[in-house]
């Protein structure tokens, strides 16, 4: 296979660091993680001891948030202060510090250059505040099951007026997958079958509620709901079929 | 439905232009459009008179572009010179000129604020060169077919290394919308089924084979595969069902 992708390289020292990125000096510190919640248990299964995280939780309120978005937001706050739910911080990037750390890393060395690991960013979290995927996830572990508040900025229209069916795809794989790591821990969406009932207008909130339906070997099956607020609008429904990953094998 | 989205307005306000978005008069001009073109019937079942259209075709070469997705770009390029193919053009904005040119959007004017309807833009072409989706799809409306070649740049990534499931599925609604739209021409997903499976590295370039399987009256059913440029790796497998829009109709 032939994956070069010339011209990077002088791109990002022409342009150096994206407007709105995150410094790694000035972010906020990490949010608080509860010993042997699952924030914790994550953190320990998904990143590995040599990735530096730069510390900005993206799941927080910001000022593009709308009033409901953050009513709502509070509501599952309340919630999850007596366990039963648990708010799931957010990062934009996990990069490796030094070159040899890069061999640690569970995909193959070759696919991805080297220079270019420490560049790579969540895709759900490249865009500027308010303008592309502005959510939070809440986990009820016992229940396994997830709650995704989404807002889909200007930037993700699709039809003149409405979120791209893509924008879509994208929250609800996030959000099914959330809900599969509960006893997945490391995932791969391996099928997602979508059924778009209404466009979702720009800058509206969503709800996205997914539980997991069936759990076989290292297969888990999914389905999640997309509903507005007042939750008499149903946006879409979906189906997920995800994979858990051995951290040890190669992804290829 | 609570549809506000408070402190946008704000942010815009503050923050201007974004780096790296078209300048309304420094643009490139418009792609030469044949007359009688499928992209010439496309421009005016899709674009409406009172639309502004900023002029940048986004899917021509950029330095970003891999030698490998230039030389497969030239290859459709010669493929287009007796007709068989064409090259779509790609726009990222579309915007009103006059307030009240709003009013003939055919979406309904209380679901996107007046002012916000010119900040909107084409979700796929939203990065700055390289970082995210490149891409160009060519037509094949005889055989009812697109051929879309695409480059996710570091900005799209999933599991370290790989670009995420919901980029993936932003790409096969687009590539597969594109030949939806051949007979269809506006057109909208009502359904998205894909199976993943392998996961694709960042920066790779990977073709999107799609084509219209059934027509039942508004709705059109097509599928598509996602294989390396060498054609040995597979990569995804998807179908969707389109439904064809009445302009005249509101989408809620």
């Amino acid at each position: 296979m032939l994956r070069s992708c010339t011209g990077l390289r002088s791109l990002w020292a022409l342009r150096g660091r994206r407007e709105g990125a995150p410094r790694l000096s000035t972010d906020l510190p990490p949010a608080p993680v509860s010993p042997g919640s699952r924030a914790a248990k994550m953190g320990r299964k998904r990143l590995f001891s040599t990735e530096k995280v730069i510390h900005k939780d993206w799941s927080l309120p910001n000022p593009s948030w709308s009033k409901d978005f953050k009513l709502l937001f509070d509501q599952f706050m309340k919630k999850c202060e007596d366990g039963s739910w648990e708010r799931l911080p957010s990062y934009k990037h996990r990069s490796t510090q030094k070159s040899e750390d890069f061999k640690t890393y569970f995909l193959e060395p070759k696919l991805v250059k080297e220079e270019r690991v420490s560049q790579v960013q969540l895709f759900t979290r490249g865009f500027e505040d308010g303008l592309g995927f502005e959510y939070v996830i809440f986990s009820n572990n016992d229940e396994k099951r997830t709650v995704c508040l989404f807002q889909g900025g200007p930037y993700l229209q699709g039809i003149p007026g409405f979120l791209h069916g893509g924008a879509m795809a994208t929250m609800i794989d996030t959000a099914l997958g959330s809900c599969a790591a509960i006893p997945g821990g490391t995932v791969m969406t391996a099928n997602l079958n979508i059924n778009f009932k209404r466009p979702v207008p720009i800058c509206s909130v969503v709800v996205i509620n997914s539980q997991l339906d069936k759990l076989e070997g290292r297969k888990l099956f999914l389905s999640c709901n997309v509903r507005s607020v007042d939750e008499k609008t149903l946006y879409s429904e979906a189906t997920g079929l995800f994979i858990k990953l051995d951290p040890e094998k190669s992804l290829t």
